[in-house]
Order: structure tokens, then C-alpha cells, then sequence
């Protein structure tokens, strides 16, 4: 049976948990939270998760691992299936993570564990957030999904990075990341309909508090 | 025909070129060197280059222009066909990307464009390249290429990404990125050998120039 490492706080250990879920796969979690011993180190490289554990061996990072589900052909599919329009969600994705998620992570010591950033990283990541967000505008349908009718892999990554993107900007600047985007304030209501985005909600909140404790013990 | 948007001193443009030399693909080349005029963020949701004008339309982002041609099926595989080997080269060529790229880029300013990086960006820059090269040697084959015996997408990241994070090592904080990996060396020097990649080197000294006219105009 599949392998899920990673934890429940991890916003891209729940993405690959929601495509498991969406899929109908069967899987089983095993609670780690990354690191750099040697033994995490063997099943990922850089010592990330999440990791997913194969028949045939781990995979790790997250887009590797959605793409691997996608290929194993297995339960619902998640990406379209024309080449062009599979392009439009991969493109999708990769703006969210690059120019949303990304930013926004290089202030979480701020926004969430009671920490400072420097003000360069500050000034540098809030015209980040901005410029993503436009381009979000620009590039997403939100029809009702991020790409579309269908739900597909760029849901995923806008359910857990847009989320905490959105989070950053009100905490550490001030500002509504959404403000000129209800469709996407509309999307987030739905996808919060969704029972396996209840669980998995749920899940977090259960993990929460010893996790926070956890990164403010690593200091 | 297939149009290729950008600019040959761009290393992500000159992955999607090299892509389109192996595969033996006919592609013509729209000099553009991105920004945030109208005309290109319609093309390109967040200004960036490559961009490539397709039959049915444009396609933003180095991995899903990549992915693209892959599923046109035209001209020489650079993926395995198999899954999990598949999804090994896409773990690598993230890796590459989020570990290696990401963290030298923060830098470039100083390395190439002879401006100052912060302190507080350099030294975690700095962190990351180590942590980052280490994965690299973890995961990566180098038997001869990247991922094993067949040249793949893996090699097109490792050679125009881990070559500015090699100058960005040597420039910025005066150390050896690959010497504890002898084989990756000797890789870059079999790609050096490569036909296309001569060419795509020789394409971009042409345009070295202006191009660094243009960034230091823009300050």
C-alpha cells in the first residue's frame, strides 16, 4: 500500500493527502516531521516532506509525487487530459508556487512562530505577493476551480498556498491578498465544502499545537 | 510553427531551446526579454521568459512547457517511460530548481550585474547552496548524466541552473559548489561537447552584452 510521510501542519504533505483522497487511493500516514538525520536523508534528498513510499521505492517533492499519482492512472484524474490544457494547470501550479507560496513562506517566521524577518526579505516578499496575486488574476478561470470546470492539481496548490499566502499578507503587511479576487474568496468556500478537505482541516488543527511547539523548541 | 519567447542569455529559455534542439523539433526564436508591459503579461501571466506560442495557444513556465513537449511526443523522449523513473527525474529537476537555482538567484545581483546582496540574503543563500548541493550529490546518478544513462530534462536544469550556482559560489562566497562531486564535473564537461549546447553558449555570449547593458539600465 502507498505511504504518505509528512505531517498534518504541512501544507504540501496535504496536498498530495487530498489527491490521495480525491483518488479514492488507499494509504496509510506515518507521521514524520522532516529533518536531516541520516535516515530521512535516505528517502529525501533534501529532507523535506512530503515523501511518498512506493512498491517500488520514495518519492519526494510534492510535484514529482501529484505527477506520479497522475501516472499510476489509478482513481480520478486530476489533470485534463489534452496536452495544452494539462499545460494551462502545470503553469497554474508552478505561478501559485513560485510567485505566492514562496514569498509568503520567507515571512512565516513573523507570521506564524513569533519571530522577526529582516526588512529586506520583507519589502522583497510583500512586491512579490503582489505581482503573484495579479498574475493569478491574469492566468486563473476560477470557473468555478482555478483552471476551470474540474477540479485539478492547480486546486490543490491554491487550497494550501493562497491560504497561507493570504495569511502572511494580513499578518506581516496588512492587506487583503484576495481583495480584487471574490471568485478566488468564492472558491475557497467550496473547496471548504468538500469532506475531505473537512478531514484533513481537522487533522491540522489536531496537529497544531504540538508542531508550533516544536519549531519554537528548534528556535 | 513552434515559437520560443525570450531571450539567449536566459538559462530557463535556454533549457526550453535545448529541449527543442534535442528533439530535433523546427522552432523559430521571438527575441523579448520580459517585463511587465501588457502586451507580454498577456502572454506571460507574471512577465516572465520562456514563453512558447503553441498552435493553440501560449505556454508559461520552464517544467510545463517542458511537460508539454514531452506529451506532443514529437522528436526524441526526454522523460523515462516508466512511472517511478519518471518521477525520479522530476524530483531532480525540482531539486535543482527550489535548491540550487532559487538560492543563487538571490544573488546575482552581486555576482553578475555588480550591484550588493544584504547580508541577511547572502548568508542564507549561502546555507542553502550547501544543504542544496549535498541533496544533489544524495540523489543524483552522474552515470554519466543526472539521472542515469539516458540524457533527460534533469540534465537541461543541471546545466544552465548548477553552472550560475557554481559562479554565484565562487563569486559571492569564494567556494567550490561541486567539489565534493568529481561526476558532475565531468558531466558538465560531456555536455560542453554537445553540438546544441555549443551553440546555445555561443547564442548567448552574442547577446551578453546587451543584455547587461539593459539590467544595469534598469538599475
Amino acid at each position: 500500500m502507498l505511504k504518505l510521510h509528512g505531517f498534518a501542519v504541512s501544507n504540501y504533505f496535504n496536498m498530495v493527502k487530498l489527491a490521495l483522497l480525491e483518488k479514492g487511493l488507499p494509504f496509510e500516514i506515518v507521521t514524520v516531521h522532516g529533518g536531516q538525520t541520516p535516515e530521512f536523508l535516505a528517502i529525501s534528498p533534501r529532507g523535506k516532506v512530503p515523501v511518498l513510499q512506493t512498491e517500488q521505492g520514495f518519492i519526494n517533492e510534492t510535484s514529482a509525487i501529484l505527477e506520479y499519482l497522475e501516472e499510476r492512472g489509478e482513481g480520478r484524474a486530476l489533470l485534463p487530459s489534452e496536452p495544452y490544457a494539462r499545460a494551462r494547470v502545470r503553469a497554474l501550479m508552478k505561478e501559485i508556487e513560485l510567485y505566492l507560496e514562496l514569498p509568503a513562506r520567507s515571512c512565516y517566521p513573523e507570521a506564524f512562530f513569533g519571530g522577526k524577518v529582516d526588512e529586506f526579505t520583507k519589502a522583497k516578499a510583500k512586491a512579490e505577493l503582489l505581482a503573484g496575486v495579479a498574475a493569478l488574476k491574469r492566468h486563473a478561470t476560477f470557473g468555478p476551480y482555478v483552471a476551470g470546470e474540474q477540479f485539478s492539481l492547480a486546486d490543490l496548490y491554491f487550497l494550501y498556498s493562497v491560504d497561507l499566502a493570504s495569511i502572511v499578507a494580513k499578518k506581516v503587511f496588512d492587506f487583503d491578498l484576495l481583495a480584487e479576487l471574490p471568485a478566488a474568496k468564492a472558491l475557497f468556500a467550496l473547496l471548504n465544502q468538500n469532506p475531505h478537505v473537512q478531514q484533513i482541516a481537522a487533522d491540522k488543527e489536531a496537529g497544531m499545537a504540538a508542531f508550533i511547539a516544536s519549531v519554537k523548541a528548534r528556535g
